[in-house]
């Protein structure tokens, strides 16, 4: 049997801030080999900022396939905490360091609830060790890998700290996508007192901000809000009262859901520069598309089982930012449940013990009702 | 006698970067007496930036008098000279230095031509520090101090390059005025994934820059190109891709003709603004107010001058960024001409030898016009 509590302490102890592993995936696959888990590790070194440590972890055999997924890393500490973030401590009932909640705390949890259950079937963990960072060589690396292999799991849940106020009050059934532009107007610079030998950039700007400010995406959906598009930088870098600036730049964010996706919006944006500048331009970069796991045989296991062990009625979301789920949606229905979000990527990250506790206990019975 | 390529060498090498002096008026004011001006020395101590050293100085008493006016302080040379900007030399025909045309040259070719002809009534000039600087201790103070003294020219011939390609070919009878403003619009800060706590300004900023950018100031008049207004900087300084940023700014400059004054474009923006954002506010700094000499008395002798000594024919103009014949334009009327201003400000600034001389017989013959 493992402790929740002991091997939460024990990976954050691991100074594990993207991409560095710090020894975490080494704490956790001792741990699952204890429990009869099959552990292979995926090192990828293509990251720019270093090698990249990911872990996936097998028991059991033939279906159905429960996965578990989730992260080692950790964003950085920063300065002003109470205890070294590193230095697992805890203090008034609460488990003090950095992971804590996101997500040290709920790997730990499941770990200690898989080491409670035996399980029919197939369970595994899909763990990462970039998530945090560009995302580029963790989930997706392991599901390539996964795929050569011809695992799929049939139902996937993903431990993100998703809880608001209290534990189990919140599950997240999709995330929105997001999608960042930037548009490039280029003009002539000259002097003030000579504008017919400049082309000033900024008015043709201007008219692209107010068009695109104008745009209604869509008017949300049964599940989501409604998608939107906020500028969030102008800029012409010029320094001088007395110069027309050369070129003008906005940069641009669309949060949307899942009536678009961020190949179209690039597009439909495109489309609409062109029509008032056909000499500027448009970059973009997707950082993930919205997903979407319809209300069904995933959430009502989730939701009954925190019904039943944590006597709360959770709510089925879509809000807040990405996360690995839209990767991990594409192979099986995925939703995310986790601790109290509360502290996460702040000074003195904690998670409630008692919670810790709860959340296995509420993992333990998914598991039960997954593989039972 | 005064030489005037002399002169003008003894000035450049005083290193007299705005707001310092160098001894350039020391070696000026040493010209002028022995040339049978009085001289009265001006310091203002004022300067944000250091004292700054102005001078007058006057010959002759009555009716009527024609007074000269520039400014011994010059722009900073900026590095990759040919040879020491602060070291005058003669190369192939040219004076090299930084000042040469803009504009101790000029004052050296008016010295050089007080010292030819003998004149009635009284000649002076006003020579201040700060004319490339913030101008606001130079020909200012020296016109209350005039002013105190119940000193008021008839006429004033301003000796900034005014010419183009050729010695002559342009005078200034005008110039526009200049104001610059920066347009704020606050807003409320916060996370693009949440839209509905945050209120972002630049849609509104937008709105404004379309709005001013589209104003038709006027049409022009007989001496002067139609006023302008131009957006030369707009920024958030927002630099996450995920943050709506919470303030929006513009920076517009009005290039103006004298159907307007800066006041009442002030005024004009700033109820533009308030329509379309009324918690948006507007600063505003005005340089200078547009001033015109109609043609007449003096921009006859001026022309009738450059048209004996030079044979040319001048166009009188009102292009060009402000000088302060915009200040001296109150007292009296107020003409400039001056050498070819194609390297004032640039690398290798340099005079024609040639021109020197020729200026110095047309200022000669200005004067023997003005006071012959
Ligand atoms: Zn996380
Ligand atoms: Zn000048």
């Amino acid at each position: 049997m493992i402790d929740a509590l002991d091997l939460a302490a024990k990976l954050i102890a691991c100074n594990s801030v993207t991409p560095a592993d710090g020894g975490a995936q080494d704490v956790l696959q001792t741990a699952l080999e204890s429990i009869g888990f099959r552990v292979h590790r995926l090192h990828s070194s293509e990251g720019p900022d270093g090698p990249i440590a990911n872990l996936f972890a097998i028991r059991g055999s033939g279906g159905p396939h429960f996965a578990f997924a989730g992260h080692t890393d950790v964003v950085p500490p920063g300065a002003g905490w109470a205890s070294d973030p590193f230095a697992p401590e805890v203090r008034g009932g609460l488990l003090h360091g950095r992971g804590a909640v996101d997500m040290k705390g709920a790997i730990a949890a499941f770990v200690a609830a898989a080491s409670q259950v035996e399980t029919k079937g197939t369970l595994s963990l899909i763990i990462t060790g970039d998530e945090e960072g560009p995302a580029t060589f963790g989930t997706v690396a392991l599901m390539d890998w996964m795929e050569s292999e011809s695992i799929r799991p049939d139902l996937i849940l993903v431990g993100e700290p998703t809880s608001a106020h209290k534990l189990g009050d919140t599950i997240k059934i999709g995330r929105r996508g997001s999608v960042n532009m930037t548009v490039t107007v280029p003009g002539r610079q000259g002097h003030v007192a000579y504008p017919h030998l400049a082309d000033n950039p900024v008015p043709t700007l201007a008219r692209i901000v107010s068009a695109l400010s104008a745009w209604t995406l869509d008017s949300g959906t049964e599940w989501f809000q409604p998608s939107n598009l906020e500028i969030t930088d102008i800029a012409t870098s010029n320094e001088a009262t007395n110069v027309i600036p050369g070129v003008a730049r906005a940069r641009l964010n669309i949060r949307f859901n899942d009536l678009h996706t961020g190949a179209d919006l690039v597009r439909d944006v495109k489309a609409a520069v062109a029509e008032i500048a056909p000499r500027a331009t448009v970059e973009a970069r997707i950082s993930g598309e919205a997903f979407r796991t319809d209300p069904g045989a995933l959430s009502d296991l989730v939701t009954g089982a925190i019904r039943d062990v944590l006597g709360v009625e959770p709510e089925l979301s879509t809000s807040g930012g990405t996360s690995d789920a839209r990767f991990l949606s594409r192979i099986a229905p995925t939703i995310e449940f986790g601790l109290p979000n509360a502290t996460m990527h702040k000074l003195d990250e904690a998670v409630a013990v008692a919670d810790l506790e709860a959340l296995t206990e509420t993992y333990a019975e998914v598991i039960r009702r997954a593989l039972g």
